[in-house]
């Protein structure tokens, strides 16, 4: 059917965050610059760690990509320790745990032991969540599923609206704070 | 003169960490590693920064060291966000400001308003002192030297004793922690 000004009715994920020519990584650096700017966090993307075969200290000529072991995000937020990961994925249904390595899970495990704020941002179904790293562990801990299902990610996470400085991650922290979430816990 | 078992006598500084073959980056990684053992922290180096010109994501050829601006290491102890420094040096009356870059010093304040924990380790004269962030940007500000003296970090400083597992600078923390200095003080 036509719409008013002939304009055709899109597909409602067209508006969406990934169609704007921003990817995840873009947009949490984004958000990470504008928390600098307006002093509210100091949050940074971890290097990724390169193993280096050849150079000196001016030249590298020859290294490789190192798996991770912690993750992409860490950084300070009121006196706290807060650390995540960002991950996209093109499956609309469930969201595979091949993205995220094993020792990075017991990474997360750890970092929630020691009352760290630990989540990690999803984006499917053009849509981004913070899922809470308790509750992503729980999952695992219950599932012998290899992927996480969209429908638990709906119901758990937390939707996250972007604007013009990103994806404001920190106001649903906020409330994770206010409910002591990170005290308290135990996995 | 000649000691019991014709062993003579060696001068002092022979017997201090910088001279056991481990030199300060080594000690801080063995001592963090212990800290993971023992689960009392979760502190990490943060690998150097490095700008890519040629590679893929499997092999790069051509790349170069960026300068840092944060610091060396980081990580999580109690809930808290814990952040530091490490550098040697060979001058016996003052350490050289110019072994730390203008945007860590920038860094350091905004850790320090962040609440974060915050210090630097200096190993000079064979010796491992804790120099607090806050003593560290107090100095700066008030003085027009381009090193700090002796004098000061021994008298500011914390002196960190080296055993088996490295260095316990955690120890220090804690007492720090006791005083709530990281709660309180304004730079």
């Amino acid at each position: 059917m036509n719409y008013p000004n002939n304009i055709k009715k899109q597909n409602t994920k067209l508006v969406t965050y990934d169609n704007r020519g921003m990817d995840l990584e873009n947009l949490i650096n984004r958000t990470n610059e504008y928390y600098l700017e307006i002093n509210r966090a100091l949050i940074y993307k971890k290097p990724t760690p390169i193993g280096i075969v050849e150079g000196n200290y001016k030249k590298i000529t020859n290294a490789y990509f190192k798996a991770p072991s912690t993750l992409d995000y860490n950084g300070l937020y009121k006196g706290k320790y807060i650390e995540f990961e960002a991950k996209e994925t093109n499956c609309k249904t469930s969201f595979p745990l091949r993205n995220i390595h094993a020792h990075q899970i017991e990474h997360i495990r750890k970092v929630i032991e020691h009352k760290g704020i630990c989540f990690i941002i999803i984006m499917m179904n053009g849509l981004c969540y913070l899922l809470n790293g308790f509750d992503f562990i729980r999952y695992i801990d219950n599932n012998d599923r290899k992927s996480i299902e969209y429908d638990y990610i709906m119901k758990k996470g937390y939707l996250l609206k972007e604007n013009y400085n990103g994806l404001n991650y920190l106001d649903i922290v906020d409330e994770l704070l206010k409910e002591n979430i990170y005290e308290f816990k135990e996995i």
